[in-house]
Formats: C-alpha cells, sequence, structure tokens
C-alpha cells in the first residue's frame, strides 16, 4: 500500500487535468494505467487537518484538527501548536500494524511535533522528514529551523543540515525522500511483508524547491521544476514496484492535501484548473484535489470515476485492502472506495465543505450548496493577501463571512465547475434540490459530536528547541519561558 | 485529408484538457493515438474571419475578413453583410483541385453568402449545410430563416425545414452531418480519388442544439449534449476511415474556429479552462484553441507538441501533403507543421492576435505581449454582456480601449497561463523580451498590406430571401428595398 500525498499540489497542476505545458507523463502515465477521479476531494483546504483526516478517516472536526479561537477559521500546526493528533485517535497505521504490517512515513508529519504527537507513537514504524513546514526564517536563531527526523530522534534541521537554496530553490530533499521510500520498499519485498508507505513530500509547499537537475526544466518556472521532480519520482517508485514484482500486490493511490496556494502565484503557485479560488478557501479549487489509483491487473486500465471521493475514504479503503473493518466506536466519514473502483460502482454520498467548526458548504450529487462563504477578510485582502486572484465571483468570493443558512448559494458544478452562477432561488430546481441537501445537513448536523479542538492554544516554548537527538548532534536550543496564549487564525 | 472545424467550442471543453467531467473519450482516444497541440490558436477571436483564414493560410487583415468601421472590432458574415471572400484569395480547395482532389464542405461556410461567394464558386465541389449562422428568430418572416444547401442549390430553411426545437434543444442536424461525411468518404474511398473534407459543424454556437439520443446525456447541460454528439461523431468518422481502410492514407485535424462563448455560460457556453476570458477577446481564452492532429502510422501515438500552431497553418500543411507549394504572389501566414508533426521539431514562429485591423496582441516562445487590452464597452459591459464572467483582472480585461503600444503588457504564459501576473516592466526580463518581441512586431507591421475590408457595408437587402432553388420550393421571400449602410460591430 502506497499513498502519495503532496502539500498543495493543484487540480490542474497535472497535464492529465489540462495543464497547459503538460509536464507530467509519469503522473499521466499513471491515471492511463490506472484510475482518474475527476471528483475527489480534501477534507479540509489546510494541510494538517486534511492529512489528520486522511489518517484517522474522520472529519477534523471530529479528530480535533480544528480551532474555536474565531468562526470559520483554517487552522494547523505550526513550531508554537501545542495540540496534535489525540490518543483516542485510531490512525491508519496503528490499525493496519493488526494485519501486519509494516508502516512508514515519508516527509512532513502535520499531526503536532510534541513527544506524545510522534508518528512513531501513533502506529508508524520508520519515519524520514521533519513534523511541521519549514517555513524558516533561514538560519534565524530566534526561532529554531525546523528538525529532520530518523525515526525517534532528529538527525538534523532544514537550511542548516538539508540545504534549500532560498535564492535559486535549489534543494535535494526530494531525491533523498525518493531513495527512502525506494528503499523501504525494496526491504519489504525481501522480507516478503505486507507495508504501508505514506510518502508525504512537500517540495510544492513554499518555500518551492527542487533539486538541480530539475531546476529549469519547466515551462512554469520553480513550481513547474518541483511538479517535474515529483512526477519523475513517482514514476521511480512505480517503476521499482514493477521491477520487483510486487506491482500487481501493490495498491497505489496518488493526491494532495489541499488545492494549490494561488497567494504564491504566479512564481511559486500550482494551478487548480478551472476551479474557483485555491488553498484556504471552501471553493472547489480549494478542496478539489488530483486523484489517481494505480493497481496493475485489479483497476482497468484508462478508467476515469466520477464518485465523489474523498481523502478520509484512503483510511477505510486501505483497512478493506487489508481485509480490516474500520473501527465501529466512533464515527467514520471515509467510504470504501473499492467498488468504485475495482466494479465502476457509483455510491451516493455527501462532501462536507469545513472551515473551522463551520461547515460552509456541502455537494450533493453534482450540486454544491453554500451555507456561508468567505475567501478572507478586507483587512488581509486590502495588503494583497488574495485567495482568489482574478477571479472575483460578487456575492460569492466574498470578503466578509456571509451567512447564506436560509437561502444557500445552489451552484451545478456540471454546468458550472467554477461556481459562478448560482442558481435562482425561485427556480423549481433549486427548490427540489434544496429539500434533498437539508435533508443530508441536517442528518449530519444532528449526529455531530465535535472533538476537543486541538488548535487553540500556542506557546513558543513548545517550538522545535530540543527535539530528541538534538544532545548528539549539539543543535538543543534554549526554549522560552512557558507562555501559553490563544493562537491567532487571520482565516 | 479532413479538417474538423467546430463552431466555438472551447480549448477546456475535451477531457484530454481537463474538463472536470471529461465527457469526451472519442476526441481523448483520437488525441491518444494522434498528436495533442497544447499551445495551437486560431486568427481571430470570432468564426468568419477564422474560417477565412483557415482556408485562405493569411491572417484576416490581409484576405479582408475585418472592418474599419470602428477602432478594434470584431466583425463576421450575418445574413446582412454585403463582403465576403474576394475571388482575388486562392482557397485550399481551389490549389487541391490541382492535385487531383475532390472537395467538401459539410456545415457552415461562413465565407459570405451572396451569389459571387458561393463555396462551389471557391474550390469546392460539393457543399451540404448552411451559409450563415443560425440565429433565428424562429419562423418570423421579417428575417428569412437561414437556408441550407445542397451544393448550388437550397434544399431548405433552418426552423423550417430543419427543425431545432428552441425548448429542448432539439435537433438531428449533427446526425445528418456526421451522415453527409461518411457518405462523401465512402464514394471517394470507392472512386480511389483524394478528397478533402471539410467537417465544420455548428451543433456548439448558439442556439446550441443535440439529436434526441444524447439530450441529458452530459453532466454540462445541453452544451455538454452538443460535445457528446460531436465527440460520438468524431469517433465515428475516425472508424469509418479505418474500416474501409484508408486511415493511413488520411490526415485527420480537429480544432475549433474561436474560443468557447462565455457570455452563453453555463446553459449553453463551453469552457476554455483555465485561460482568460472567450471569444470575441484576443486574450487566451478568445484565441487559444483545442488541436488533435490523428494519421495512424505516420503521427507517433500519444505525442504532445508545443509547437506554436495556427488554423492558417492547416492551410500550408495540407497543401504540403498533397505535394503542393504555397503561393508565392502573396504573404502567406500559414508554417507547414509537419516537420513538427512528424520529427517533433520546434518551429520558432509568433502569433498575432488581432481584432478588426488592430494588432492588439502578439505571442513569442513563451511571452505574450498586449499592445492593446479591451474586452467590451462599459455600455455593453452594464447591459450584462460579459465577455470574462468572473474573471476580472484589473488593468487586463478592460472595458476601456487601453493602449500599451509604448510599454505594452507582457505576461509569461508558461507560468501565468491565465495572463493575471504582468511582468514588472523595470524587470530584466521585461527588458530583454520585449527588445525581442519589438523586432518581430516591427517587421511584421513594415510587411503589412491590409487588404480591402469586407466587412463595412450592411445591407438589408442582400439577405438570404430568394436563394437559388427557392423558386422549386416555393421559398422565396421578397427583399426589401437595398439600404446599404455602415455596419454596426459594438465590440
Amino acid at each position: 500500500l502506497v499513498l502519495c500525498s503532496f502539500l498543495q499540489m493543484g487540480w490542474g497542476d497535472l497535464g492529465a487535468f489540462g495543464e497547459p505545458s503538460k509536464e507530467t507523463p509519469n503522473l499521466d502515465q499513471m491515471a492511463s494505467e490506472g484510475m482518474l477521479f475527476m471528483d475527489f476531494y480534501t477534507a479540509n483546504p489546510l494541510c494538517s487537518p486534511s492529512r489528520a483526516a486522511l489518517l484517522t478517516g474522520r472529519l477534523p472536526v471530529r479528530n480535533g484538527f480544528y480551532t474555536t479561537n474565531g468562526h470559520a477559521r483554517n487552522a494547523y500546526t505550526p513550531q508554537d501548536i501545542v495540540g496534535g493528533i489525540p490518543d483516542s485517535e485510531l490512525l491508519l497505521p496503528e490499525l493496519l500494524k493488526k494485519a501486519g504490517y509494516v508502516n512508514k512515513i515519508i516527509g512532513k508529519w502535520h499531526l503536532g511535533h510534541r513527544p506524545q504527537f510522534h508518528p512513531l507513537k501513533h502506529g508508524f514504524d520508520e519515519w524520514f522528514g521533519s513534523p511541521n513546514c519549514h517555513f524558516g526564517p533561514y538560519d534565524n536563531k530566534a526561532v529554531p529551523n525546523i528538525p529532520v527526523y530518523r525515526d525517534w530522534e532528529m538527525i538534523g534541521r532544514y537550511y542548516e543540515d538539508f540545504k534549500i537554496d532560498l535564492k535559486t530553490g535549489e534543494a535535494n530533499l526530494t531525491q533523498i525522500y525518493l531513495q527512502e521510500a525506494l528503499d523501504f520498499i525494496s526491504r519489504q519485498q525481501a522480507s516478503q511483508q505486507p507495508f504501508f508507505l505514506y510518502w508525504a513530500i512537500d517540495a510544492t509547499h513554499a518555500p518551492v524547491y527542487a533539486s538541480k537537475h530539475f531546476l529549469g526544466s519547466s515551462q512554469r518556472g520553480l513550481y513547474g521544476d518541483a511538479v517535474r521532480e515529483i512526477d519523475d519520482s513517482v514514476g521511480k517508485i512505480l517503476k521499482h514496484l514493477q521491477k520487483l514484482g510486487i506491482s500487481e500486490n501493490t495498491f497505489v493511490f496518488f493526491t494532495s492535501d489541499n488545492g494549490a496556494a494561488l497567494i504564491s502565484a504566479p512564481k511559486q503557485g500550482g494551478s487548480n484548473g478551472r476551479f474557483l479560488c485555491g488553498k484556504q478557501t471552501t471553493f472547489e479549487g480549494g478542496m478539489r484535489e488530483p486523484a489517481i489509483a494505480w493497481w496493475p491487473g485489479h483497476i482497468p486500465a484508462g478508467g476515469v470515476s466520477h464518485q465523489l471521493g474523498n481523502v478520509m475514504d484512503l483510511f477505510t479503503t486501505s483497512l478493506s485492502l487489508a481485509g480490516l473493518q474500520p473501527p465501529s466506536d466512533r464515527q467514520i466519514d471515509g467510504i470504501d472506495l473499492l467498488p468504485a473502483i475495482l466494479q465502476g460502482k457509483l455510491i451516493d454520498r455527501p462532501i462536507f465543505y469545513y472551515r473551522g467548526n463551520e461547515m460552509m458548504a456541502v455537494r450533493v450529487g453534482l450540486y454544491k450548496a453554500h451555507y456561508w462563504t468567505w475567501s478572507n477578510s478586507w483587512e488581509e485582502y486590502s495588503k494583497g493577501i488574495d485567495f482568489c486572484p482574478g477571479q472575483n465571483v460578487s456575492g460569492v468570493t466574498t470578503h466578509t463571512q456571509e451567512e447564506h443558512t436560509t437561502l444557500p448559494l445552489l451552484f451545478h458544478l456540471g454546468r458550472d465547475p467554477g461556481e459562478k452562477y448560482p442558481l435562482s432561488f425561485a427556480s423549481e430546481e433549486y427548490q427540489g434540490v434544496m429539500e434533498r441537501i437539508s435533508a443530508v445537513v441536517q442528518q449530519h448536523k444532528e449526529t455531530m459530536v465535535p472533538g476537543v479542538p486541538q488548535f487553540n492554544v500556542c506557546d513558543k516554548a513548545v517550538m522545535n528547541w530540543s527535539p530528541p537527538g538534538c544532545e548528539k548532534l549539539g543543535k538543543c536550543l534554549q526554549p522560552p519561558e512557558s507562555n501559553p496564549k490563544k493562537c491567532f487564525w487571520p482565516h
């Protein structure tokens, strides 16, 4: 089992989804050999909650990956976050262990960096990568550089030991992550043990990087170079599985954790195709994701599925592949996609679009109803932070939080995938569809029991000052005094 | 030789180019068996000039398909147009005749409907279709319904004899056009004669229609139904060529004459993917076109070309396929694409974006410089006519004609295919690139000899009142008195 999940690569970044430079031959080939999902979603328009949802099969509002510090706010796991994945959550690798799987995460963990949140305490057997995003600042000792772990201990830090040249964008991290993946797969094949590889790399997240060989290789600038390197790496992983003769025993799924970040465009920003807005928003550009399932000999080549899918389904589907049942003592939002993948079935299920603990929108069939609309505040927008550059849709991409709970904005995503033309409230179509959607929403809300919010408290003292292993490297830093505060989440 | 050119099907309407419903399996397969052009353009963002350019290999400003009634105005061939294709122009079928080709046009001619402009006077041997667009109004005798010709004479009229149900969108015209194509191909194969089929259908042009079998078949509404029927028809034409054993002797090219008309969205409007704006504009959405070359046994399957191409190239390429040279007594803008198609070569050539006789923009390599920007007037825009719905880019999609000739707006279409982020005028990149582009533009302007403008004069008396053959059908109408006027071209 290999799940490839990339930091904010957008739907429109793949040649198979119409990126005009068409620079992803390996992913396009993966799609032509496997199944392309056209209607696949993440559980949240931001990294940490999306990844927590993937590994727990549950909406962030259930597993605690949200904040109540403000209404409808996105929140994640920066260095000063106090919270992380609760022990009460059951993660995919914990469950797979029962079926004898060896589990490895390569890349960004994103589920909390304090000791109790360590991935090896939550079911993974191996880890190579870092707990947070590496925002820098570069070599600034006032904020520790993000550590890189091998299993229990850190082995260095971003910038200091794992170079990223912020000027040229050069870094060989993706090559290291690729080699880790190939080695792990080889070892598991040799020992004949079932494995779960979670390859969660971050080259397309700011600061975007690529290794020397790929710098300048794209028509799209540095971001495109990073995409090309990822594409090349996925191709090498698939070829490695084939070479080892285990491709027919290995289910591989490729997707992303949120839409492309358009604020970084055009130099570091990806593409969400013709979908509206990007990361941070509950428009299609924020949550519709590229998705490909690959399993030669099982999945018919060249398949296209319109099954509404979600990263949370990878939890349930992976368990199903391992012959396991999802836990029955809690609400699981993911569904088993195997009937859709192997038999072409279409399972009727809604998609919920959350921001914090607010259900902003819901998709049922081809219809999407917005109960709340918000891009970001006028205050942020006036500073040049634009989640929807060149895509203002009046009354839709609003800069105040607009409530539509009594009369939701309704879109038909078949005729209008770009969410530009709300249906007339007076139309018969609107009335009929909203009746159906209201029932879905009512049931969802009635049974919703939110988890304890993990992203309310921040404290500079919890940053990665002295991760385990720092002593051996002489890389321990002195933390400041503890001063817990409400985290500030502006959007 | 088969050229399929569709009325305003957009770049983003193909599954292969990322249409989220992915409903064009035949065109996608055509692409996977042939070559996909990612950077292919029309010569004008409007139907008539684009088609005149395709058949003459020359920019509309050279062949006369433009107006000087207003600055930078789009113009075409409505029923009251006095002009049409000048006798002095040499059309592709006229030239192909010299190599023994039998030429047929099926569908919209668009190059003028008065007797001197008849396609059979300009090289075609057969015609089935109509001279203009069928805007209706339905069964309104104050304006004649558009005639349908078989060769020299009309055999009926749209709405009256060739039904289009404006309520349901039902019409079986595409099926008739398909049958005409299959029959023609069979006859030519039987007589062993080389042929040129120009299949220029119009189902995706307002009023959009589809035959009963396809109504409701798409997720995208009626427009999607029309696309599905076209997709199905192209598949049938290709299969027919294969069945007759002549696919390896038949070069097939599929493209469109202008970008999707976003003003008709979402119910009748197509998609230009992530490109800016649509039909009528010189942004990418108005002129970048879907394009596929198919020639089994010659074109390597699954090819992708970044050759900058143009519909005018189909003129020169077709001549090349027939072993003919383009005329040497005039400026030909089309180039021979065979080196790009068969040997993967990349030929450096610019793309010019015209509106009327104004060069609005030019593309050189990955850079596009706008010398003039305009979407439409404030007056039109305030009436709800929007060529760029939900895509306003400040200073780019302007509602006044903005001159940038001294300091063009420059975009890098690799990093920014959506034309949202003009390069800084002060940047080194801007300076270096503009030097190169200025030289190209200067040379272009120095050698430009505009043709006599054909779209300046309109006269209700020239409408399709009494086309040849009307007597036999009892369908002659009485024309009003001649009253030639300056045509009004609002955008």
